[in-house]
Order: structure tokens, then C-alpha cells, then sequence
């Protein structure tokens, strides 16, 4: 194991998660976490996620072999800031944010030459908040994106590498820009239309919503600042996003004007291509 | 009962759970059933769905005290044409269509003095078609919307009211006016988002997706021949309720314009809306 100490910043339902799955791989790791409330710390300690917590940071990562950013992404510009000169040498830093661009960018500009940045993006979470929805298979068979740039140590990159897969995850490399313009499209513009949907409905129309429209919206339910921290960071990428189904939008209004064959194949089309991802993902997922 | 005999005309997904749980009901109950398949009528009399099927609709409407349209929307007006002359006298006649306007004016001007027709919209199903679907328990717990009109006989709508319920639907009435606007905005906008979702994206996107978005469009995923009859049926209210969609997309980029405060509140708004809707729907399914 590379890591015999790995610092988990933030003891959330991704940071406890991660602690958990860690100590399950590797009994002997040793795992400190930090979060600003220590009720959060405790309840993280209790249920085995780490060995012991801090209210101060640079004590967390202090010997840390492995750090990992797992607070909301609009607080990471000045965590990384805060541990800089507590990283002890050749420590290696990763995220499990849901943007790239801006932490990479950030991260290879602020940390010391002696740590190493390696970005992650493990594809895992709920719209459930906090420790206690913790649980050790949280990340187990689930994707996650390296985002490696020029800068990026491959040494280092294959470490971190290694430590996703060891926790059972499918890995998969793309550089920060094409993450962040992907997951706009396939991730952070499914929230806003899910938020979008709910909010255009008057009480009427939405008092008979069915379980359709509640597992179309079922992301929408997830903390609004967390998510106003994702938007906001890769805002550019979603106003493109935005304007892609906007796109459709209209393509559909002018199916709409039609005599209906067109719609059924469009209808169609998109059925199947979500059919083939379910496929693909139930492959995925089946042990080998 | 009030039904003796009744008669569904579509023993897919939904006519044969109707039989299904009508026949769990009251067992003595007499169920013909009307399909272009023999081999659907036949897999419908197997699995206790109807007695009897019928690939002529005159001798499955005949004698019937209750004939429910189960087909695609798109078939009811020829349905109707058809089925006029055969009608029992007293005999009432309601639908399982997700549109009600167009359904409820056409059967008014095509059916005879001596039948009579009730609107009825019960909001269950899945994105699965097929009468090997089909299940008894299908429509328990869910809302069935009845659609009355100024022409509308009060005590044929009181026996079709109290069919749902004895099927154990939670009944609710509205204008077919308002039946279709109120369920353009919360159930056919949806589907369409889904799908427009689906075909923005590019095949890199779509292979990373996750499981918000599999749900996000998972009612993207049915026949599209079906939901093109609901679309074009409902067009108006449709077109309609992708104008407010496209209104709150124009305030979402206002909002990334901002620093991101307004835009917290907005998603909070819309996450606690949706909680509050999904726990109205565990109090309506606890039992008394």
C-alpha cells in the first residue's frame, strides 16, 4: 500500500465514505480527518471512517502520505492554500470535486514542488448529505476520472490511479477541460433542468405528479449551496450545456408542428441510447 | 358491482392489469378483452386477465356494462367509431388515456344517446409496454383523474369514480381542460426532457453517465410511438409548457451571472419542494 497515511479533508457522505472503504482495504491505514464541526469529527470516529479528526488542518495532513479534498469544490482554493506548508515531502494531493479545471489549475499553482496533484473525480454520492449516510461500498463499481495535465507527475498519477481501483473503482483519464465540459452535459445540466422542472410547476400541476416526474427529479434534491459551488465553478461549460437543450427544445417544437412520424423517431432514438447505457452499465457492474 | 361485464378494449401493459384487478376483485366479474394480437389475447386469458379475447371489437363491446379504451391514444377516435353501434343500452364507457380533452369531445359527438361516457386518466403505468408486464397491483395507491364535462351524466361519473376506488385509486376530478394543462407541465414536459436530455448529448458524455442521469430519464425510455399520440394530442399545452421551461433556463443563466447566492436559493427552493411532494406521497400511501 502506498499510502499508509491518508488525510480525508471533510467527513462527509464522500469523506466518510472514502475512510471506511480505506480501512476495510487496509486494516493497518492510519486515517486523520479534519472538518470545522467536531460533532461531524466524532460521529466519523465512531463509525470507524477515521482514526482520529481535527479542527485544524495542517495537524490532519501532518505525515500524510495521501490527502484527498473532500469538502464542497468552493472551499478547496483556500484548503489547499492552508495545507501548502504542512504537506510533508513527496505527499501527494487528490479531490473527489466534481469540477476540474479550477483545482487543477489552482492546486499546481499554490501546492509546494516537494507534493504532488493528481485530480479524481469518483462518479459515487447521493443526494444525501452528511456522515451518517456514509457507507464503505459508496465508490465500489462506480467510474472515476483522472484529470492528469501537462504538469501532472505520471508517477503519481499512477498511484492514485491504483488507490480507486483498489477501492473497486472503474478508472478512466481525461484532461480537466474535457471533463468539465462532459460532465456539464451529462451531470450538472441534468441537475439545473431537474431544479427547472420543479420550479416552473405551480401547486396544482405539481400535487399530481406521479412517480415519473419524482425520479426525473429525484437530483434535483440535493443541497442547493453544494451544487451552487459546481455550477458557479464551471459555469461556462454549462451555459453551453444549456444552450445544447435549448437546441433540442426547439427541434422538438418544430416535431411538434408536424405529422408525428418524426417525433416517434426522435421519441425513439433517445429510448434506445438510454436503453444501451443501461446495458452497458449492467455489464459493467457484473463481477467478472 | 355496478359492472358485470366489462369489456377493455388494449390488453397491453394497462388493460391487463385492469383485468388483473378487476377479476381480483370481485371474481365473478365477466372481462372481454380487445387486441389486434391473438397472440396478446391469448397471453392475456392465461395469466387470468380477461375470459375471453376478441380481434373484432363489435364482439367484445357486446353486452358490456363497462368498456374501458386501453389502447394508445392515437387509436381511441377510430375506436370509438367503431365500437357506437354495439353499445348495450346503459352502458358506460371510460378510458386509461393520458390526454382528456380531444378523447372527451369525440366521444361525446360519436357515441349514442344510449351510452354514456367518463373521462378517466388513472396515473400509473411504467416505461415498460407489454400485457407481460401487466400486474395486479398496478394502479393501488395511485391517483385516477376524472374528467367530467358540462355534458357529462353525475351518476355515470359517480359508478366510474367508484370503480377506481374500489380498485384502490385515490380519485380526484378536473376539467379536461385543465386535465391536460396541468399534466402537460408535470408529466408530458418531462418525458420530452428526458429525451431531449438524452439526444444532446455526445457518445463520450453519454458513456460517463451516472445513475441521476439513468433516473433523471428513465421515463425517456418508452415506446415512442405512444408518447408521440400524447405529444400531438396535447400540443397546445405542451408547446406551452416548454415556453416555462425555456423561461426558467433563461433564469438559471441569469442567476450563473450572479455570485451565486440567489442561485443557492433557487436550487434549495426547488430540493425542498420536491421533499415536501415526496413525503406527501409516503403520508397518501401509508394505510389508514
Amino acid at each position: 500500500m502506498a499510502f499508509p497515511h491518508i488525510a480525508i479533508l471533510g467527513v462527509g457522505l464522500l469523506g466518510g465514505s472514502l475512510g471506511l472503504a480505506a480501512k476495510s482495504k487496509w486494516p493497518d491505514v492510519r486515517v486523520t480527518g479534519y472538518g470545522h464541526r467536531k460533532s461531524t469529527l466524532d460521529a466519523a470516529r465512531e463509525i470507524g471512517a477515521i482514526d482520529a479528526g481535527h479542527e485544524d488542518v495542517a495537524a490532519a495532513v501532518r505525515g500524510a502520505d495521501l490527502v484527498v479534498l473532500c469538502t464542497p469544490v468552493g472551499l478547496f482554493s483556500s484548503l489547499l492554500r492552508e495545507i501548502a506548508p504542512h504537506l510533508k515531502h513527496g505527499a501527494i494531493v487528490t479531490d473527489v470535486g466534481s469540477t476540474k479545471r479550477s483545482i487543477v489549475t489552482t492546486a499546481e499553482a499554490t501546492l509546494p514542488a516537494h507534493a504532488r496533484f493528481v485530480g479524481s473525480h469518483p462518479m459515487a454520492g447521493s443526494e444525501k448529505r452528511g456522515v451518517e449516510f456514509a457507507r464503505t461500498e459508496l465508490f465500489a463499481g462506480a467510474v472515476c476520472i483522472l484529470t492528469p495535465s501537462a504538469l501532472t507527475d505520471p508517477a503519481a498519477l499512477a498511484l492514485v490511479e491504483q488507490f480507486w481501483r483498489d477501492l473497486r473503482m472503474r478508472t478512466t483519464r481525461l484532461s480537466p477541460d474535457d471533463h468539465d465540459r462532459l460532465l456539464a452535459d451529462v451531470s450538472h445540466l441534468p441537475h439545473a433542468v431537474a431544479a427547472a422542472l420543479i420550479a416552473m410547476q405551480d401547486d396544482r400541476a405539481l400535487a399530481l405528479c406521479g412517480k415519473g416526474f419524482l425520479d426525473t427529479t429525484r437530483i434535483g434534491g440535493g443541497d442547493g449551496g453544494l451544487w451552487r459551488d459546481i455550477f458557479i465553478d464551471n459555469r461556462e461549460h454549462l451555459v453551453a450545456s444549456v444552450g445544447k437543450l435549448r437546441g433540442q427544445l426547439d427541434h422538438l417544437l418544430g416535431l411538434l408542428d408536424g405529422d408525428g412520424a418524426a417525433l416517434a423517431v426522435w421519441l425513439d432514438a433517445a429510448a434506445a441510447r438510454r436503453e444501451a447505457q443501461v446495458l452497458q452499465k449492467l455489464r459493467e457492474v457484473t463481477p467478472d
